[in-house]
């Protein structure tokens, strides 16, 4: 199929199913997902992924994360980065642990192991904002902590990422972690001091401009462009567009309507491409492998990922409830840990049973857990966000 | 490079360099355009032409046409189309004549006469909206009979590219071009009757959807669809997605946020991609073709243009002035043209030294257009629309 025509089905089959789902009171990326899988390999074959589809997903997560971030504001955000810190650590740690010990119960050599462990480990950052967005959650104490979890735990996954490649290239795995870990500080501190003026004054430059669509532009290209220089700098680009949006913030927050406008670009267009192509992804051939390893790797990906989420925010929150909907909302691994399976998959780290397996488990997570999040944030509790407040 | 830092840079350049032309006095598109010669291979060779750019600037002519048709009143627009095919008509007719006629002149076959003739005679509609809607001048009455004109001439265009495909293909003429016209008349009469009461029925739909974006989500994918439907039916899409603005002009344009919210899609990201894409084409080897010949085509070019178009507008405007500037409105040559000459090329019609010139000339002409047309217009004259009236 040309490519227009496919984004064009991609888009209709995406929203209808987005609207069907959020009417039916569920986060409404579950319906954009799952059009994805039904237009793609798995089901009807009609659209395939390509490198344009490709590019639109890119700038949907980027916009999803830059948009994102310019909800927050930027105390809000760093008081929860304490909190963040240690969620983001029992995250990585119980599901990195938990996995590599899975995998070597149930027969997988040493590396195919640790590749499961990583695999379950990083969280996607994406589809936890969305959930939170969907679901009205995301200036609330419990959506901040995990927005500020994800964010680290995308750091951290970065590292572990660095550090399978350089195992599979069998290079020297300190030096390159070394190097990744001071380009990423490097940026991170670059971008949040001189970075975060120079933003800004371009972005209030831009509002003198002659043409009127000046500052629009100027506010998409600022956050593509942090975007592309946090991926040049080895970090994830959505880390770069969250952080754009965050240092934006304030001054894009007093233009209601370039903010509105913003919004419909993320949500009305690019955003929804980026869900549907997770579903696009799924494999079409599901005849070599066992359900028994599914089923058993998909309840360790939820269990893990919400014990280590729990024991993470405990401490601060000192509530069950609350720590278990961190641990939750934490769950969905995306982008991040389907390129580590990718990775792995090309250096022969992984067979190709085991990446269809995991692949399969990481779609799921991102299926089930908005379900789960609607169903937990669902009995009204203190400390609520009330939806009138929020998109 | 990769696509996603090739766009951004695309972007900045163009958005830079048509702030400085507007501020200069001129339309933006101008400084667009050059920022994809800049960038392109004829001059600095960083970014090249791909798929993924050309989706970019499809949907950017897209949501142009989409957007000016949204601007337009059905009913002034009706009033405007008796002149617009008188202009349309004689706009074709002397260049085709002309063009084929010093094709003939100037020592060329019958055949390459003939392309030449065609590529003088089909207008960029694209770049004409774009023209007026930078000189704000859209909606005066010389404005419609550009854009009416510029309509009907592109449907022309088609059948005129209709045949020229039959011959290259060396197919029977006569019933392919019955066939063509029937299903273009088919396709506009439909969208004008059915087609009109099921968009704007589908838009008042989604305005009660329980996703805020929607109504975002379905203008845009009303627009892009009846583009792709308007070009399966063998008219190109830039017809569809007019008309479809055309015909829901009246209830998008209730609803300012989403109004303005298309625009800054439009002018704020797609359409600057699709002028700095014509600047992308600009031909890198300029060494096999003569000046003599480049410069002759170009001034034939303006003067058959503005002839035919002042001998049509003449009769209902009675002033020459106004059918001057309506006969310059129409010299762009842009999207159409540059398939002819593609088409005619692949199929041998065309050597590669006139291919080289002709792509020249039509970029030279959405170049110096805009210029003279922003001097044509600089001198206050009644019947002028106010700047502060349009965007």
């Amino acid at each position: 199929m040309d490519t227009l025509p496919a984004l064009l089905i991609v888009l209709v089959v995406a929203k209808v199913l987005g609207e069907l789902v959020e009417r039916a009171g569920f986060p409404a990326l579950v319906g954009e997902i799952a059009a994805g899988a039904l237009l793609g390999p798995a089901l009807l074959g009609i659209v395939t992924m390509d490198d344009t589809i490709g590019t639109f997903a890119d700038i949907g997560l980027i916009v999803l994360l830059f948009t994102s971030g310019l909800q927050l504001n930027m105390r809000s955000f760093r008081n929860s980065v304490r909190t963040g810190f240690s969620v983001a650590l029992w995250g990585v740690i119980i599901p990195l642990l938990g996995g590599t010990a899975a995998g070597l119960v149930l027969g997988f050599g040493h590396v195919e192991s640790l590749v499961i462990g990583i695999t379950l480990s990083i969280t996607s950052i994406g589809v936890s904002l969305r959930s939170l967005i969907d679901l009205h959650q995301l200036k609330t104490d419990v959506g901040l902590a995990i927005v500020s979890a994800a964010v680290i735990d995308d750091a951290i996954g970065i590292v572990l990422l660095g550090s399978l490649s350089a195992l599979a290239l069998k290079e020297s795995q300190v030096s390159n972690l070394a190097v990744l870990l001071l380009l990423a500080a490097l940026f991170i501190g670059l971008l949040l001091t001189v970075g975060r003026r120079a933003l800004v004054w371009v972005f209030k430059a831009s509002q003198k401009a002659h043409t009127h669509e000046m500052s629009y532009s100027v506010a998409l290209v600022l956050g593509l462009l942090t975007a592309v220089l946090s991926n040049g700098a080895g970090l994830h680009y959505a880390i770069g567009a969250f952080l754009a949006g965050l240092v934006l913030g304030d001054s894009i927050r007093s233009d209601q309507t370039l903010y509105d406008s913003l919004f419909d670009l993320a949500f009305g267009f690019f955003v929804t491409i980026f869900f549907a192509s997770i579903g696009l992804l799924f494999p079409s051939d599901l005849s070599h492998f066992s359900v028994f390893l599914l089923v058993a790797l998909f309840l360790l990906a939820l269990a893990t990922k919400t014990a280590g989420g729990l024991a993470g925010a405990l401490p601060a929150f000192k509530n069950y409830r609350k720590s278990f909907l961190v641990g939750l909302g934490l769950c969905p691994r995306g982008e991040v840990a389907l390129v580590v399976v990718k990775v792995s998959l090309a250096a022969g780290l992984l067979s190709a049973a085991l990446f269809s397996t995991l692949t399969i488990v990481i779609i799921g997570t991102v299926l089930v857990t908005p379900l789960l999040l609607a169903w937990g944030f669902s009995s009204p509790k203190k400390g609520q966000e009330s939806p009138s407040d929020a998109r």
